[in-house]
């Protein structure tokens, strides 16, 4: 079964594999003890740190090994935060950083610390001047005028990740550790992503990253603190991992995660340009072979491996369950995949459609004839789970024989095309009647209601390209869902089928006793 | 080699190894995942919890697979305690809890919380009366006065270890949890030394454990927070684990632990008879073949695999390195083998010797001849490194054949027979001279300064018992010292030899510049 997540967890590498092995016979004893067993435990972790420190050209007591990498995140925010306390509390990340970055970041918040965070462009990167106007705690509003706020002053602590994990576009983190450096400011980078996959750009304070992600075990992740940086563990005390990681150190874990990581980078640049192609070639392809899609992510700067793409009119759940039955493994980032039924913060944040959103994360090795089965495969999943909910007939056209053009262009008047009526759409269960008075059609003033209210991710956005058709260009739409995901989906909707997205309102203005409406405009 | 350090670490259990092995080709995935891989490590995490579950007699969702012990006993204490924020923030816990436990309090002191530390007698155990006043927060002195408290009423939290790691007493947590309920304050029982090897009492609102100590791997812990605790996690948001240990859960560990722990379990009753009554062995025959030695301990109220003993006139760190050489792995709570120099907490609140001290705890299957040998090879062990130390002569006549009756009553005038001069013993290096201005030898008022600053554990006792044996009968002699053992072993001296312990007192008052004087009195 070709398994496409390995931005997930990595397969265990065959060096992780057998270094683990060894390690469990090996290793197992206390490392502080004097004793033989003990003795060779202590060689083994403390070789393992040297191969750690060589492969980023840090020293051996700047490496601590922890239990995952968001125990190394945790601890690492948390941990230069309190070492920078008298520097101030204010911590800037970006808005498409590892939950457990955020996490990490609303506990400072709950404790009372401030937080600035840093929009991206819609390929997920940060623009290098937004961040370091963040990093230098330059007022809000360069211009000046009246609404300027009063400059904070330079932040306690920066955290910028090396890729982002959901789309793989990297961050531009050579150029904001010169600004920090300037700035006087620790910049915290994780690594996760891209660690084993690219090189590190230098000049960072603190850098974590998890072995799982590049082949190695799970049950350990790496806190690099550099010399210099201001660092007060957030934990209590204990003298293992130079006092910040406590607890007993997994030492099979950290050998079999320090050989992988040595064997990794070894092949990483080989490895990473096949990959890159094997990328570029879905990246390519798929909106060729599906219509509706759109690829997001930055298309050059991005990590080889990873490649991210939303279907309009498509449930991420269902796709998912009928990729799996076609034996492929990929992750999403759509709500109905999430347990919080909230579309994932990156895709938010970059403000594209979230709506079958599928990751594809080549783990190193995967065959090229794997994912060209894929992209054999995709076109007619994707098509039976927009028939599946009624979509838009247009839409479950799919014409993988003869690829279509770029799907921007390919149809804009598609959305006019004749539509199937609601009754034969086998869509979920009807909102009740008695929340939607405005279900009957358009408001006093000429606004036409869609009501999906009690309905979830794809169908109001189905219901909107339903019901656009039907109406005379010019007329104005509100979609009416208190679903999460249509606030992100409606809007990237229209950018995707040239429709004017006109903003959100409260659905109480159409009637209703709940939710959001969702303004829209038809163009065309 | 005969390994006899299990309370420190236990080899891997023939069955975690096995489990271990197919759960890292098994359940490397995410849990959380749709696909194939993602189910199958979620089915074999959900069968880890359900057997743990039920080995512990508690529901599923009560159990929580953390990174170590250590974790657990973190996260237990921090977020048992941010529960109850409103019920007060006191905190109680024995003396003699595991460092994992008293770090932990240490932090929510320094957070401004406070802290009632509960003494234990010399066996190891808390009395009953004085952990139950000490959780109801009665007056300090029950027999009221004018020296009277204000009773600071019921704790937050308490703490208890079902069994000591050090010397293997077992706490009344039975009658403990009893009191507990009663005063409506949350129990959390750190059950790393007896879980696996005895039956852990009933009543109990947390339970803290280490796979590690039964046999299962390194990298995993257990939290059990029972229904209707009140529990706030002190670490950022993270929904794996019930939300209370943040971080990718090591499935293959918690797989191998589970497995482990069942194992075990099984086995513990008729395998803790039998290790009991190698124990008792150790216990019987350790002060009839070596002079000069406290066993320490609870001698019924024990788990059955721990023994520990602490020799007079003995270099810790010396008796581990030639119990090493002669093949036994064991460990020591004396000064010398800590890395902070101070001895055991443990020791230190039970008031018992801790130089020379070993702590034998016998794995699983340990075999009686390796049992025999250890008593074979202990006593010239001994006596090669008291001759090395120039201890007194009479503690290094050693016995072996003919045992010797108990050391208290054995030789209690032998501390007054003839004793080598200072300069044949091969000691370290002495004290400068510059600060030692009564090296010369008696005060003004007649007390006799036996000079030991700058000499370490258990220098400062073999020049007291050397001294001592010159001086007539009732004489003070002032052990000027700077070594933190001194504090302990000097009183427990006293107590083995028979002689009248007076108190400590700046060793100014000796014209000394640094350190303390340990007074005593020659009664024999």
């Amino acid at each position: 079964m070709p398994y496409f997540d390995a931005a997930s967890t990595a397969p265990l590498h065959p060096v992780a594999r057998q270094a683990l092995l060894a390690a469990i016979d090996e290793g197992w004893a206390d490392p502080a003890r004097l004793y033989r067993e003990g003795r060779r435990a202590r060689m083994l972790l403390d070789a393992a740190r040297e191969t750690v420190a060589e492969e980023l050209g840090v020293r051996r007591d700047e490496v601590s090994f922890t239990s995952s990498g968001t125990q190394a995140v945790h601890t690492g925010v948390l941990g230069a935060l309190a070492g920078r306390r008298r520097a101030g509390r204010r911590l800037v990340v970006s808005a498409v950083e590892h939950s457990s970055v955020l996490h990490a970041a609303d506990t400072h918040v709950a404790a009372g610390g401030t937080l600035t965070t840093v929009a991206v462009e819609r390929s997920g990167r940060v623009a290098v001047e937004a961040f370091a106007a963040a990093v230098r705690g330059e007022a809000d509003r360069p211009g000046g005028g009246e609404g300027e706020r009063e400059a904070p002053g330079p932040a306690a602590l920066a955290c910028l990740q090396s890729a982002n994990h959901e789309v793989g576009t990297e961050q531009p983190v050579g150029e904001v550790a010169g600004i920090c450096r300037e700035a006087g400011v620790p910049l915290l980078v994780d690594a996760a992503v891209s660690l084993g996959r690219a090189p590190v750009p230098d000049g960072w304070s603190l850098l974590t990253a998890s072995a799982r992600k590049w082949g190695g075990p799970s049950g350990i992740g790496l806190l690099v603190v550099r010399k210099g940086t201001r660092f007060v563990s957030p934990h209590p005390a204990d003298e293992r991992e130079g006092g910040r990681a406590p607890g007993f150190t997994d030492i099979p874990a950290a050998v079999a995660a320090a050989a992988s990581l040595r064997a990794v980078r070894a092949e990483a640049e080989r490895e990473g340009a096949r990959l890159r192609e094997l990328v570029d070639r879905i990246r390519t392809a798929v909106p060729r072979l599906v219509p509706q899609v759109e690829v997001v992510g930055d298309p050059v700067r991005r990590v080889p491996h990873i490649v991210t793409f939303s279907c309009l009119y498509v449930d991420g759940e269902a796709l998912l369950t009928e990729l799996d039955r076609a034996h492929f493994a990929v992750s999403s980032g759509s709500s109905c995949t999430s347990s919080t039924l909230t579309p994932s913060h990156v895709l938010r944040a970059m403000g594209v459609l979230s709506e079958g959103n599928v990751r594809v994360s080549l783990p190193a090795g995967t065959a090229e004839a794997d994912v060209e089965r894929f992209l054999q495969v995709l076109p007619d999943v994707v098509r039976r789970v927009r028939e599946n909910l009624g979509a838009p007939v247009e839409a479950a056209v799919t014409a993988p024989a003869a690829p279509a053009a770029a799907p921007a262009a390919a149809d804009p008047a598609g959305v006019s095309s004749p539509i199937p009526g609601p009754a034969e759409a086998p869509a979920p269960a009807p909102s009740s009647p008695a929340s939607s008075p405005a279900a009957a059609g358009v408001d006093p003033d000429g606004v036409v209601v869609v009501d999906s209210l009690g309905r979830r991710c794809p169908i109001p956005v189905i219901e909107l390209a339903r019901r656009i058709g039907t109406v005379p260009v010019g007329t104005v739409l509100a979609v009416l869902s208190d679903d999460e995901a249509a606030r992100l989906d409606v809007p990237a909707w229209c950018e995707m089928r040239r429709q004017e997205y006109l903003g959100e309102e409260p659905a109480g203005a159409h009637g209703a006793d709940r939710g959001s409406a969702y303004l829209v405009r038809r163009l065309s």
